[in-house]
């Protein structure tokens, strides 16, 4: 009978769900799987010492003869962070607008991942993967080749909208193509996956080209240099504020790894317009006047060692001072509050005049809020929707908000990382799981540091480490020299003589009991000396460390 | 010449000043000296281990013997928290109203600080301390018993506003006293220190008053449990929203150890009104249908084991589940988003509805915006206007607030802490600064930890460390043991056997030179012995642990 049984479509997030980032979703029906995006986290305040996080791919490594490509919506690293990772184990094709594809390589050539099968699409392509076929369609967002994909597959169409916002003037003058989705939308779409980002948000998110009016002010009002932070693949913030720098009369200059990374590459593709002869170089600028000059840069989320950071820090051939005016045009991500504000305390200290987004309108969201999604939601008419992207309160709302436009709450799935949901024409069912979660990477370790190791990094971080060295005479159980402590990260041993003093004695009187003790009563001196330790510093200092006892037993 | 000059007002900050936390501000003239305020800070988020931050109060130690007392605006963590490090090196008087006495004396019995000599003053109250005249003036602000002080000096009147907003509703009906304030400006006033908060922010802060409404909405549509998060000191907030829950027929719960405290201390004073019968213990919770319920429970912040957090992860008597309503009636400070945005997805995950500040006016805060500050540069009128509380860009846009109403640009004085601003009737110049800074406490330790233990623990926490111990013979150099090795937060020991025993292969190769040395080689050894340890993890791991070799020469 189950053998009879046409397949389902089974869409299964790996990553994205329950978070903002690490966006990864397969779609499989039969022998055919795709993957759309392949995106990193940033580690939790609590993943002491971790780099990065991606998605666990198990399940694509177990199935990875059934994978027929990787579709990647847009560059951003919650979409193509985990790509290097993905294509050292799977080879097959990625496909993903000409931008988007720039910096999958430049990402690849940092971990040194060779012979990627990169193919480069455009809005309005159609590809077929196995039995799927795969169009781009054009929306808005906060970088450059942003596409949403229309998966036609054997049960009906999946819409993915990546991440997007509806923007009818933007920079590039190619606006979200709503028609396109309209047209999927009278014909019938099966299922729609939407970003989740802005769904507590009422009203729309005003149009990139909204800001044009801070800029031009700022510009105006500057009689120094003009100093922008913004995030680097934001192609259209850069233009419309360089736009606007060589009006004034201004030349560019570009700082920052990333910042010239990419605006190289957008420049080469054509998506960023600037003459020749405005860009210099940060050696020339000393031939220009201050109010002739322009600078970007990265730093916008207060990174340390970003070229904001440090030229707030005198750490920069080019150092913030009186006179400058400082744009960050970007708004804090959760978590980056804090360094922001530090970073702007700093620049006021030297006396800089900062522009941020409590003062002026100098940032919009990528995302679409309510309003937009609720155009989205009208135009394509799907029977299933499944809010993606998002935290469980942002995935609630967005639930919410499609059963009020009348989608029926048992066609409205609030999904979990790993979960599988299957889908026929007609009825839809969450039918298991698979293996999912996020993998660590450390150095260039990818998964090996596992909640054992991150214990221990958190007692560490916050009391340090005591270690006692006692080397005993293995035959006669006697001391064969003075107890070694060192601490780290415990007190300033150098202040710390009498503290170490009084426990250097515990250890060695606890210790004397080897010599007079039976070798299976040893165990229970060695656990004597550690708690022996432990107390002594607790009643001392209050604090906890870590405490290692090492007995050496020489010969 | 000098000897027979006029003693100046000197105005000292010690803490408070290009930061938001740890308030405290000397003033002295000839042999007297007050200080306003003693409070503490949160550790920065690069402080790991750390319990709390005081001021360093180095000066107040070398001037005890002209110190005549605290006087201390309200009862917050910023302005009493560093009360108890105080007192145990100076004894004199603290000032202050009963509420803010009481948590003082609660904060003094934690700390086990006996015999303080805690004065009580209500609005309109002075006192006498040395030639200083104190008197207490009615602000509002987000805890009860805030009050504002105005010092006549003998060389002119400053006035310190603390923290405070203008709120002509409040839930007490004794809004702030604007009349004291103007009696005091039509007099003349020689210097403002006034809140800085929120001087970046348009307009006004709205009334506590305003919540009301949506507090109503709440009830009204609730249909099971209520549970509140807030501020405990808040009582006016919790006021309002127990005014609202006994109206709808609710009993009232009080949850997490600040709340109940704080919320006895403030019925026993009978600033907070709630009917006896209407509150009930945990336990009786049972008796009453879920709509008859209201839970008031700290949290708000998203603080790891406060109840709300407890709540919303099913470790608490009273857990939140579907049917209940969670109202978080505060804003995340700076630093605590994700905290806080983490509690808000666990309570939407385990089907509560939840009511927070991105979705409807659920907090105010406490802290007077541009209109109303310069509502009090107004009716002050001071000669010098020196802005506090706040990190550099509050006090910058402050400052700029004061010279755009006509203060004249050298009379407004943005310190940093430490300066020592000297003031006569007619001048005032920064003259020097004074020892200051900030002392970190963490367990029973108050200021034994410094920046090289902070070093050692952020490394330890990025890495973990690793340990080899190598035991020699004195005499002949030769290895009386294998290398031990232990590691903590640096790999999974258990899957690393290969790692070790390579790196173990390294150390004790390495050693063999200690039998073929002069002693007067060893040092050069030992650092080989390191630095190979060190380069093979690199190679292997691409992590840089703690490398620790302890070398064990027994006879």
């Amino acid at each position: 009978m189950a053998k009879k049984e046409k397949p389902k479509l089974r869409i299964i997030p790996l990553g994205g769900l329950g978070e903002i980032g690490k966006n990864m979703t397969v779609l499989e029906y039969g022998d055919d799987m795709i993957v759309i995006d392949c995106g990193l986290s940033f580690p939790d305040e609590d993943m002491l010492g971790i780099d990065l996080v991606i998605p666990d791919m198990t399940y694509l490594e177990e199935n990875f003869d059934r994978l027929r490509g990787f579709v990647i919506t847009h560059g951003h690293e919650d979409h193509i962070g985990a790509m290097p990772f993905a294509l050292q184990k799977f080879s097959c094709p990625v496909f993903g607008s000409r931008f988007t594809l720039a910096l999958i390589e430049h990402k690849l050539e940092e971990h040194r991942v060779k012979n990627a099968d990169l193919r480069c699409v455009c809005a309005g392509d159609a590809v077929e993967l196995g039995c799927f076929r795969v169009e781009f369609i054009k929306v808005s967002h906060s970088i450059a080749g942003a596409l949403a994909v229309a998966v036609t597959t054997p049960v009906g169409v999946v819409i993915h909208t990546g991440d997007f916002k509806v923007d009818y003037t933007p920079i590039d003058n190619e606006p979200i193509d709503i028609s396109r989705f309209a047209y999927y939308g009278s014909r019938g779409v099966l299922a729609l996956m939407m970003d989740s980002t802005n769904a507590e948000l009422p009203g729309c998110t005003p149009s990139e080209r909204e800001l044009g009016r801070t800029f031009e002010n700022v510009f105006d009002s500057a009689s120094g240099r003009v100093i922008v932070a913004t995030f680097a693949s934001n192609v259209y913030r850069i233009q419309q504020i360089a736009d606007v720098a060589v009006r004034h009369g201004r030349v560019l200059c570009f700082q920052g790894r990333s910042m010239v990374m990419i605006t190289g590459i957008a420049r080469d593709q054509g998506i960023l317009n600037i003459p020749e002869d405005a860009i210099v170089d940060i050696e020339q600028l000393r031939k220009y006047r201050d109010d002739e000059v322009c600078v970007f840069t990265t730093g916008s989320q207060g990174e340390s060692m970003s070229g904001l950071f440090r030229m707030a820090n005198a750490n920069h051939k080019l150092n913030i001072g009186k006179g400058d005016t400082v744009v960050i045009s970007a708004t804090a991500i959760p978590g980056n509050e804090k360094a922001v504000g530090k970073v702007i305390n700093q620049l006021f200290q030297r006396g800089a005049s900062v522009v941020y987004d409590r003062l002026a309108d100098v940032h919009v969201s990528g995302h679409a809020r309510r309003e937009e999604l609720k155009l989205m939601m009208r135009v394509i008419k799907p029977k299933f929707f499944i809010p993606v992207h998002g935290e469980a309160r942002h995935l609630y709302h967005h639930a919410r908000l499609a059963t009020s436009l009348g989608i029926r709450e048992q066609n409205v799935f609030v999904l979990d990382t790993g979960s599988v949901l299957e889908l026929s024409a007609r009825s839809g069912k969450v039918a298991g799981a698979v293996t999912s979660g996020f993998v660590m990477v450390d150095g260039s370790g990818v998964g090996d540091i596992g909640s054992a190791v991150l214990r221990e990094r958190r007692q560490l971080s916050t009391d340090g480490i005591f270690v006692a060295v006692i080397s005993i005479d293995r035959s006669t159980g006697r001391l064969t020299a003075e107890p070694e402590l060192f601490t780290r990260g415990f007190v300033y041993e150098k202040d710390s003589d009498e503290l170490l003093n009084e426990v250097r004695g515990i250890a060695r009187e606890l210790s004397l009991a080897f010599e007079y003790a039976d070798r299976s009563e040893w165990a229970g001196i060695k656990a004597a000396v550690k708690s022996g330790i432990k107390g002594c510093l607790m009643r001392r200092t209050g604090r906890q460390p870590v405490i290692h006892p090492v007995f050496i037993e020489t010969e």
